[in-house]
């Protein structure tokens, strides 16, 4: 931790600190520049709040130099997380990237919902989602079909062979979504819920988290921290766009260099919604394909077997024949990554 | 609702939208432009999903033209809503403002709360605050004292006849946090939490809903609208910041101007919360004073009796002292504004 | 500055940067962590590109600790800068606000422009603005008068005694632009059009600096960094509206914090335009009082004699009847307002 | 256009409007809502400001319907722009990508410009880069060898038959930059610098347009559209990275879904710039093939021979040893994509 002192900190302010510094079990290194006097301290941070130390009288401001995030780091685990579920799908490494793909909310009657699980195992994706608990902007927007689309999805995986994604917006809900789902999704908007990321640490099933519209890489990463942090290993991290400044021609802007910063800085899968990050049928393709060659492990998107008639997001759902020309191009194109050989297209 | 096609966009597409939008009960407006074509439906947006309009086969954009909030608008109720306390406090309108402050999580003894809350009552401050479930970014960082902390409120409310803020986290926690709290805090990032907002739109306690620091001032006035919808009219919000580009002297970009445009838009008193919109001290007195000109109803504001030993959250904390020296000030602004006339300053 | 290596570098890595410090004048001290090593550099930050240094293998981050600005910090000059006009108006430092007014652009016949500038004097402004050329997003737009309309505020100055301030947008138009104008204007588009920084700061009048939509505060003092190296003292700055992710309600988002962070960081004098950092009539009032409560040394807003007819940003000019309203509100307040006891309002 | 008016708007403040724009040559179509009214007025929006209409009592909001953008889009011209240099090189359009390689800035001698030029031939790319006039944010950094840069870049033109792409920060400049370069570059910082714009729209050379680290698309269209209505048909739009909440790990967020969006809405070619956009090394050679698998009419990027030594910008750029390995994997990459078929991977 490095404590910047103001210019005109006084010899008692910075011994202040020092002392302060040293009852946590630091050790001080102090350098004094001919304007103003920098403390360096070594040791665990958690010993002492960094932000605390900016209350202290004449700092200027308190500086980590460690990630405030250990578990999800690659410091504490070199070898990349890769999840294997009991069907032989693996995700994360150096594994085939997997394409979760489905409609934005499970609806009325299951046979929409199985015509495109039937598509989607056709053109070789692994995962099914469907959101049977709905987080919806406005109160007037369709909520979710709840236990019911639970039951639907299970439905489809027993026929299809699919894992299934399904988010979880409550602790309440919790136990339910456990019985149904392979992968338990914590959404954008629920992605500093801590209490609902302890919850899912607590639980066995794999974890899709996703980055909240304002987050940043750090916050995103001490988010899964919390779920590593009570118990479990398993986290998928999903990036679907954040708020920018022009949402004209799209709802988000895509983050794509998340995808290589992530793995340099984690060793957890990281994925890439190109439905949600921009809110836009066209733009999935280009998107998805830019998501893989620049490594991500994995793809999400919309695809609804009628989207002028989805209760949510059909703007940015694909329909079942978009999807299958989509599906023959990314396919074509995982078909000439290494992935032996850190993604390279040959 | 207003629907622009494409430029190229066929007679037999513009067709299909039409139709879909009469047989869900809109009147159709077409405006043929040289080189699109407009469609307005009249009639109400509930009907249908606006989104899904946006799936349609040649369909560019569409755009409400009414708010998607109702019972938050000011066209459902002119009058402003005031919230008014057994004891006499109200929030909002022409009332004077109210000031709530405290320390930002509960900690320790009791001793420390007291110090603040008789502080803050010989101030002239009508509410107190304070954490006992503390949101926390990083998994390493104090949690709260939970019911403890509630305990402590309890009994310095008791003694000093400040009524209580604190934040509710979690939908299981709810019914103990109403029996402590005459105001239920819905923090920034739960702000979107939609099954915590359905709950306490369900409980009778005022609820404080603070601003998500990338929401809209439409996705604020929506969250406020799922708690109003949900039965629970009392609804109080809070400007805390919002994510910007620049974090090096602020923790946030405060948004002042959004006070004038939700007294424009809505009829719920909104307050502003300077320690976390700009994450400084020196910045609480002259942004608490700024937001009270600016028209807001109240003002929230961080109060340590120790900043440099707070868990959390000392760098924006004013210490007793500072505190009483920002309050005089501000008292003495307060007195200076003509509640009865528009916040002028006389 | 201080260098945080990667946990992993080699001992080799870190003897090349230490030299290379060394070879520049630094004097280093190594703080060793248990998992990174940190090299505080003390020196001058001129004699080598911080930048540069990320570019050393094993190196992870540079972080500045000194300001990159020094002949605009409060390091460099303790006092306020307060810029005095022949005429005996003062910007800055514990003098009275002042008000400049006047439409965005200069246009048609003289008329418009001195109905509005009579009402400005009498209303107690000290500076007519107004556009004669025109930074435009689209081609399509008015572009300005150019010397005509240089003319036209030349006059009103004549007849009202006001100061005039208005934009220059290229270095080929900056000696005509000083002929006529007591305050030069860098307009935000131009914060950062360094060549046209470098000539105002090799011209004698003062400048008025906007804040560029995307600058940083550290940016914008920067670019002011760049007038004053070139040897112009009398820089006065511009908050004008930020870029953020909502643009439904204002077209940039107000960020009146900048004033008292800009007042702690610099010695140099700050005003405040809320016509255009809000976009909107309705919220010039409480912006423009919020800001001179925030501690601002002046407001800047647009005012028209028409602003139904208006060549540019009607929406968020004044008409004259609403222009006096304002003032006669702002003028209350100024009265209240002590500047020789750091603005408290009594 | 689109006029929505207040709720409460009255028939007077509604025939204001309607009177206002038949007398600019608009039809109008009245379409009355329950809560409010919107007029739809058909026409040339040239004819009337939009945002005047703003300014009339009554109006809550305009909405434009077309693109602002003219020359610029699909609409004005289906086929999509290529530029065609008197050595064959071609830029756009279903051509093979065109790589831009260079060094930030010229510096010192020549040696190490020819160094990289050479490699640049070498690994296949068309296009050298490098700055002899330099944009720098702190007085203090080097500002450019001007002329003599120029100079140099000619004389490695001369020798390795690449073209040259150079900024131009000043109208004052613009001749001498013309009279070496290929293509005129503008500067991300002057991309509003409406004198410059119209300035290279009156000369020939074809000009790379960057976006602004604040502009939004539509400001980054508006912007090209000052140079071809000043002329100049041959703009290559350059997306560089845009200012966004998170400059922890990269100094902008590059918005790659820009690449799909312009070529949707613009018939210009559209170029990445990696090393800008993330200011990092090791994102580079990722966001190069996620931006060409995108669809991206060429990348720029940075080299240099020494970047431990370089003026400016050494973190983000490659060594020439890390260069050729990114240019091998890219060119491996550009092998694989069929660009008479929409740039599909096969």
């Amino acid at each position: 931790m490095i404590i910047i002192m103001e210019p005109g900190a006084t010899k008692q302010q910075i011994d202040n600190v020092v002392e302060h510094l040293k009852s946590h079990g630091f050790r001080i290194n102090l350098n004094y520049g001919d304007v103003m006097t920098v403390i360096a301290a070594i040791g665990d941070k958690r010993l002492v709040q960094p932000h605390s130390l900016n209350s202290f009288e004449g700092v200027r401001e308190v500086k980590l130099i460690q990630e405030p995030f250990k578990l999800a780091s690659r410091e504490s685990q070199k070898e990349d997380t890769v999840i294997e579920f009991p069907n032989g799908v693996k995700i994360g490494g150096l594994e085939r990237p997997v394409i979760m793909a489905g409609p934005c909310s499970v609806e009325r009657e299951i046979d929409g919902l199985l015509e495109v699980a039937y598509a989607a195992k056709e053109m070789g994706c692994q995962i099914l989602r469907g959101g049977a608990f709905k987080p919806r902007t406005s109160p007037y927007d369709f909520q979710g079909m709840e236990e019911k689309g639970l039951q639907y999805l299970a439905e489809a995986r027993e026929k299809t062979g699919l894992l299934v994604v399904t988010e979880v917006m409550d602790t309440l809900d919790l136990p339910l979504v456990e019985d149904y789902a392979d992968i338990v999704q914590i959404g954008a908007r629920n992605m500093q819920n801590f209490k609902l990321l302890k919850a899912v640490g607590k639980y066995s099933k794999p974890v899709m988290l996703k980055r909240g519209p304002a987050a940043t890489i750090r916050e995103f990463l001490l988010a899964a921290e919390h779920i590593l942090y009570n118990g479990n290993p398993n986290v998928i991290l999903c990036e679907r766009g954040i708020k920018g400044f022009d949402s004209t021609y799209t709802r988000n802007t895509l983050d794509l260099a998340a995808v290589p910063i992530i793995k340099k800085y984690s060793h957890l899968p990281i994925i890439v919604d190109p439905s949600h990050g921009t809110g836009k049928r066209y733009l999935i393709e280009p998107m998805s394909k830019a998501a893989l060659v620049a490594g991500a492990h994995g793809i999400m998107m919309e695809v609804h077997h009628d989207p002028d008639r989805a209760y949510s997001d059909g703007a940015q759902s694909l329909n079942i024949e978009q999807f299958k020309k989509v599906m023959a191009s990314i396919n074509q194109l995982i078909g000439r990554i290494d992935y032996s050989n850190k993604h390279a297209v040959v």
